[in-house]
Parts: C-alpha cells; sequence; structure tokens
C-alpha cells in the first residue's frame, strides 16, 4: 500500500499525475489518499501531524510525503525505514518526529535520479517513482545517513501549537493527550479550556479539549467553529496550565 | 466494491484513514468514493439521497455510510442487505428509505468490536472494518434485528425538501421524478416553476425543473444558480402545485 | 489505466458514480482522477490543458474526458487513439490539439449505446461504459471518422491565454515554453513579466513566468497570488512581447 500525505490540495493536476506514475510503476499496488491539505508549507507541524497518524499505517506501507516549500533548493531527498513502514520525501524534518519516536529506524539520502526532473514538481518526478520502486520491493540508489545528521533536536517532543484546523473549525494541536493529566487545562490567550470525553459533554457554545481520533490535543466549540469562536489560527501557541 | 457514502468532506485525514483500513483488510476490493459530501449532520436527507443513488450500484456493492452527527451516543451500529447490496452505518435512520423500497431486506445489530474504539470516530474504527469483512464474504457478529424496531415510519415516501446544494447551485429534492406529472410544477416561497427536460428549454436566468440523473426533482436556472436566484436552501420546503 | 479529467469537480456523486460504472465493468483496471477541475464549461481551454499532460501518461492509458456543456445537444460523443492512448469523451474540440499534436492518429463517432441515457449525464451513462470496454481491449461500436471532419482547424497551435488558474494563484497559459526565448517577455495589461527559472529567483511579491511542470509558460508571484495581484483570470489574453 502507497498513502499519500501532501499539501497540494485536490485542485490542479498534481495529484492527478503522481497517481499516473505510481500506477504505471506499481500496478495492484493499492494508492490511497491519506490527506492533500497537511499543513501547508510547514513542514514542522506537518511532521507532528504525520507522527500521530502514522502508528496506525498497516505494517509495510510505504508514505509518499511532501510539503516541501525549498523544493528545487539545496534539501536532500530522503528515505526513511522506521518500524517496519517506508517514508519518502524532502529531508527537511518532515520525518523527524516519526523518526524520534521509532523503536527502530534507518534513512538514506536518495541518489537515485530520473531522466527529467523538473524544477517544480519533485512530488512526481522523483518521490512517487522511489516510493513505486519500494513499493514493489527494489531498493533505488540510496546513501546511508548518519543517524544524527540533518535531524531537528531542537524541535520539542510535542508541539504547543495549533497544526491543523479542519473543516468544522476543529483545531488539532501537536500535543499527544496522553501525555497530559484528565483533569489538564489548556490557555489560549488567557483563557482556560478543560477536557471533556466529546463534544455533548459541555453546553452548545462551549468550548473544550478533547483526545481526538489520532491521539492528539484537538480544541473545539460545541456545535460551533473553535477556530472563529476562539480566534484560533495554525501556529498559535497552546500554553498547558 | 465498497462504496463510500458520508459527509466528512475532503479535507483532513479522515476518509484517508478509513480507505488504509479497507486496503489493509480488504486487499484487491476496488474502493471508490460515492460521495463525501452527502447532507451534512442530517441522517434524514441523506437517506433520501442514498436510496436515490442505490440502485444504479452493482450487485453485491457494499456501501459504508456515516452521516453520523450521534456518533459516541446511543443509537446502534447496523447493517442492512436490501436488494443484493449490503450497508453499513449507524442506525439513525440513514438506511430507512433504501429499506423501504427494498423488494428483499433483512437487517443486523453489529456486535462485533475492534480492539480500540475512540469516542469520535466510528467510520475508521467500527465501520470500516465490518464493511471490509461483508466485502470479503465473511459475517461480522450481529443480532438479527426486528423489521420495524428502530424505524421511521414518521418519514415520507417522498421528502418535498431541498436535499442537497450541488456546487453549481443546483438544488436536489427528495421528491422522485416519476412520481410526478409532466404537466407537475412546484411551489417556491410562492413562485410556480414548471418541468423542463433540460436547462437550454428556458431562457438563460429562468428557473425550471427537471428529472436529474439520480431521477430526482431538481431546481435549476439556466446559466444561473438556483439556490442563490431562488434563495434555496438545505431543508426548504417545497410544494408540488 | 483509467484517467479521468472532467469539470466536475469533487462535489456531489458524479464522480463517484462515473467511478461505480468504472469499476464494475473493469475490475482490476486503477481509475486515475487527473483532474476534476479542468477549465469549467470551456473545452477550448481544456484542450490546451489536456494536450500538455497527456504525453506523461503511460502508453496504452485511456483517457475519459468530461467537459461538455453541450451535453445533450448536437456534438457527437467520440474516441481517439492518438500516439498508442484512447481518448473518449464529447466531440467538441476537447481532443482537437491532442490529435493536432499527435504523431500517429485516428478518430470514430461512438454508436454505441446504453440502455438507460439520462439527458444530463453522458459522463456516467456513456462515456464511462466506453471507457471500460476500451480499457479492457474491446471495441465498441463506432464509425470512423474523417480526419478533418469536426475539426477546429481555426485555434492557434498554442493559446495566448489564462487557462487555468490553481489553488495558490498560480495561472497557467496555453502557451509551451519551448517555443519561447529563454529573454521572452509577456505583456499582461500592458505590464512586463521575465522569465526567471524558479519563484525564488524573484523578490518577494514580484511577477515572474516560468515553465511550469507541464511544461506551459505559467504566470506567478513570488509568495503572492499572481490572479489577484495582477488581475488575471480565465480567458485572458497574454501578450508576447
Amino acid at each position: 500500500m502507497i498513502l499519500l500525505y501532501t499539501d497540494f490540495g485536490y485542485a490542479g493536476p498534481y495529484v492527478g499525475e503522481m497517481k499516473a506514475v505510481l500506477a504505471g510503476m506499481a500496478p495492484g499496488v493499492p494508492v490511497v489518499d491519506l490527506m492533500h491539505d497537511a499543513p501547508v508549507r510547514d513542514p514542522r507541524a506537518a511532521a507532528y501531524l504525520l507522527a500521530a497518524l502514522a502508528p496506525r499505517m498497516p505494517a509495510g506501507a510505504v508514505v509518499l510525503a511532501v510539503v516541501d516549500p525549498g523544493v528545487g533548493g539545496p534539501r536532500d531527498p530522503v528515505m526513511v525505514e522506521a518500524d517496519g513502514r517506508w517514508y519518502v520525501g524532502p529531508g527537511n524534518g518532515l520525518f523527524e518526529i516519526v523518526m524520534r519516536r521509532a523503536r527502530s529506524m534507518r534513512w538514506w539520502t536518495i541518489d537515485w535520479r530520473p531522466e527529467r526532473l523538473s524544477a517544480s514538481f519533485h512530488g512526481r518526478d522523483l518521490f512517487a517513482p522511489v516510493a513505486a520502486l519500494l513499493a514493489r520491493g527494489e531498493r533505488p540508489a540510496a546513501s546511508p545517513r548518519a543517524a544524527d545528521l540533518g535531524r531537528y533536536p531542537e524541535w520539542p517532543d510535542d508541539l504547543a501549537e495549533v497544526i491543523y484546523v479542519d473543516g468544522f473549525g476543529n483545531c488539532m494541536t501537536g500535543l499527544r493527550a496522553a501525555g497530559l493529566a484528565a483533569s489538564g487545562r489548556l490557555l489560549l490567550h488567557g483563557r482556560g479550556i478543560a477536557r471533556a470525553g466529546t463534544f455533548a459533554d459541555v453546553p452548545a457554545g462551549e468550548a473544550l479539549w478533547y483526545e481526538n481520533s489520532a491521539g492528539l490535543v484537538e480544541i473545539a466549540v460545541n456545535q460551533g467553529r473553535a477556530d472563529e469562536l476562539l480566534g484560533l489560527l495554525p501556529r498559535n501557541r497552546i500554553e498547558v496550565a
């Protein structure tokens, strides 16, 4: 199985062109759109969200991940094997949190290059072919990478920020709920928010936080849009009280 | 074939996480996104639209349907076999119209439970695995349900409401066109609307209704947005004159 | 492989209903959404974009293309074999540029008809079944068409217009970059725009044009939306200085 995790959106031919490459090079391998609105141009936020989603993905899955504002710049293309899953994409920190939490992990700089590499679309020309090769059990040319080179040790283990706002205005953070006390409160712009099991535990219009289905702290308003009512945007800091 | 019918939208990882479960548990079974903007949080409207779309779906198809504002509440998970197709989802009336129009029908409360069931995402944790089991010919643990228990006899056979507004502003209703006379008129906010074969049968800017490709009465404006020009919203009542 | 190229958008059941037909009639054939926001109701612009994308598609692919404002009107359904790929859709010029640039090409009027043909959804009822037949190696009933009948000789080889605005405001044109000098300038509303290799070659807020990943001239603004900052809309004319 190949899972796509990008910030391309569904507009335009970009996702389709990647999938045409995958269907051509890895026929018979299922391709699943995990998410195409990953945190836009923000590999750090995208890294925390990917690390929350990845543990549920099947063993052997190849994750083709592209959140790559520096495409065409100096960052290396990389591939990572972590806990039995493969990750292919830009070496800009996107896999930092997956790697840090893995029980076993190896990574490589990708040396393989296509005949034609466009300046702006490495997802189609480089990462998709490498993902297809991995999915059919082949190993593209690659150089083992030192475990600590190109890493981001300054990034925290949990990110106390809004990393994603969904279509209903619910605000995911980079904090794992398992690390917070049941009585834990968040502070947003000086306002305290209590934990609840589910939306219906608080009156309509009231804010709450809860453990979402990815295990992350998510801020919501019962029957309302948390982003608008609480003035929350991606990258806003959250305090744990 | 597994068909997805949800109100999740394409934003976020929700559809992708469901599809990763399906690809992992039912490899080789095609998964088709029938619709992810089913009437939002409105199982009743969604029931009429699903019943209009279902008769064209292939025999043996498994429809995984999630319009479930009460997730985590008391409603049962159910599975239905109707006219040779399977339906899996919440027992909140979403399958009421499919069941009522079926020539043959049986239904069950789903007893099967996953190891981990999140509070907010039964689509991924419960309904997707059950759909995968059905698609590969297995039967999850389930209790036969009395034919009349949990039914919605007060719902009409056809729903004289706007149930869906498409991206072009055309307004689908829950009325089957076959039940209306060719000369039938609709009344919207006191204004009469005549039937036409197609958009081009009326002058630009003029309203019409026609039998859409799902067999439903659909209200449109030639070269315009019916929702804006006629002031129509989901759940607005329609009168048949 | 079947590739979908439509202007339907992802809202509503339309794409899903087409894919249910394909999965039922051509099981095992991968179906890829190349693009569902092709130039809306504009077969001419859609023809130039399709011709730019097509050369990268695998040999043997069947392109199911529907940009069909005249559905239900007099235009013929057609199928084209060009350079080893199949194209199925309305005979309204959508394949004109693919055909013109092909080294080898044949085309047919489709005579095959389904049992039930809706007035408004030939994509589902006619074009999808024909694409499925072609994908499994069968030939639907069809009449060879004279090479010059139903062609659009008045259309230019390259279209000096904005043909598509992507989600980030970048504006694709129907001009192939290979045909322009490296020093070539564009004129938009009297303003000159110079070529650059990539966004970062110009200061933030500055306009540029570059060869996009489909080989087309694309107008962009570094860290900004070209459509808003330059006042560009689909169908706007571009001058090559």
